[in-house]
């Protein structure tokens, strides 16, 4: 993962819109990081949520868990703001997947975070196969 | 209601603890009332719990809805706090339940709230009856 | 206030875009009440430095302080979705104010609140007068 | 950092004590991560406190601003639950300090943090010295 720049929002393949919300400031004054966790969650989950309309039949029922998060404070928000998350694939496992997420006020980056995410069957961590993978592969950098 | 001072910790039937978290407060330097709605809601859901467990068998499903909420805010909380939410029963109509929470820093009052319930069935609104009204009509003021 | 229908979304006079979060879910499988706490005050925050820019000098600081809260729910929300908040003014009183807020997604109502604020000095609760009181007359219903 | 066990609660020197509260949880029905990132910074920040209570005189003032912040899921957590959060200093470097963190249910460990802390100054990074230095140095592992 080191050739990718996850603070440029060049390199984004799904974008969200958020607002910071009053509640989302702490007693510091600021953009607490907690709702950065929420912020890279709502692109993360929307972009999953597109990859996955393209690799399985409507109504497939899939259970994606997380296992990682990273998350990287470049800069402070603060209220109000308009904000975008950025989301893109940087690795497909066997049975797991990681996205990359960036959160920018216009094309300032503010933090940058790593999900792991692990798809899980009944049985386990189910391997990603058939239509899946290629959907996938195709979006890795 | 005009009988129920629910600032008076005396009078309440069912307490939960609650941790002031970091990111509970806001800007301002206290704690922010969005928190104060996620107190209320886990006194409001563990009191419900309470009395359901005494009025129906184990494994009954249940849909209750909040229809209402209403919170007074009383005095400010700061981080770090350790709260209690009390929770009673107000009212009892036929096919809805009214709860009063109290938010305490030990004896002292920082909030209190009122939360209309309706329970719902696959048909809409659902007669609160037999074993649940004699429960809940035990249990109000 | 019998006069004011706050499920209208044509009575509104300021707006701001919501992101429905992944995180404002509840294990019922819709939104929680207490996002919905966020968002009405997203809107109502957002208002009153709409108003307070209009009737006091810049760099004027003023203390509000949310005194009352009242939220109906009218219809579920779910994951994913756009809402937008409208705000307007109901109620002008000596020392506070009274701001309406709706929750929308597009023009469906999904929940009403009434916010009662409080102007706060440093002795206490502070008149609202001045170019404040005209400013706040005229946009009231 | 590859000595050090974050699921075991032995290594811990500080603890708190949180609630899951229902709005903590998501429509998959469990605790919601975003959640667990709150969890973390409640024994974090406390940790943060008693370490700075020792090392510093009252009054002063320290901006400590958090650059990194990972997490690691390691079971699901459900409403309702007490959880305890135990926290240990993991690393000190010049003008930063790392913190591990430990979420437990009793003793069944939930999920682990690792959180990067930069002391941050009028001029920007400011090294850590004198009291802090052999306070925080004693704290390690």
């Amino acid at each position: 993962m080191t050739d990718v720049d996850l603070t440029d929002p060049g390199g984004y393949r799904h974008w969200v819109a958020e607002t910071v919300r009053f509640s989302d400031t702490d007693m510091v004054g600021h953009v607490n990081n907690v709702a950065f966790a929420a912020y890279v969650e709502t692109g993360r989950v929307a972009y999953g949520m597109a990859l996955a309309s393209e690799a399985f039949d409507a109504g497939t029922r899939l259970n994606v868990v997380l296992r990682r998060l990273e998350l990287d404070f470049v800069a402070e928000a603060h209220y109000p703001a308009r904000l975008r998350v950025g989301s893109r694939l940087l690795r497909l496992g066997r049975t797991s997947y990681t996205i990359g997420t960036g959160v920018f006020a216009d094309d300032r980056c503010l933090a940058t975070s790593v999900g792991v995410l692990v798809v899980v069957g009944p049985d386990g961590p189910m391997p990603i196969g058939g239509r899946a993978r290629e959907v996938m592969t195709a979006a890795l950098p």
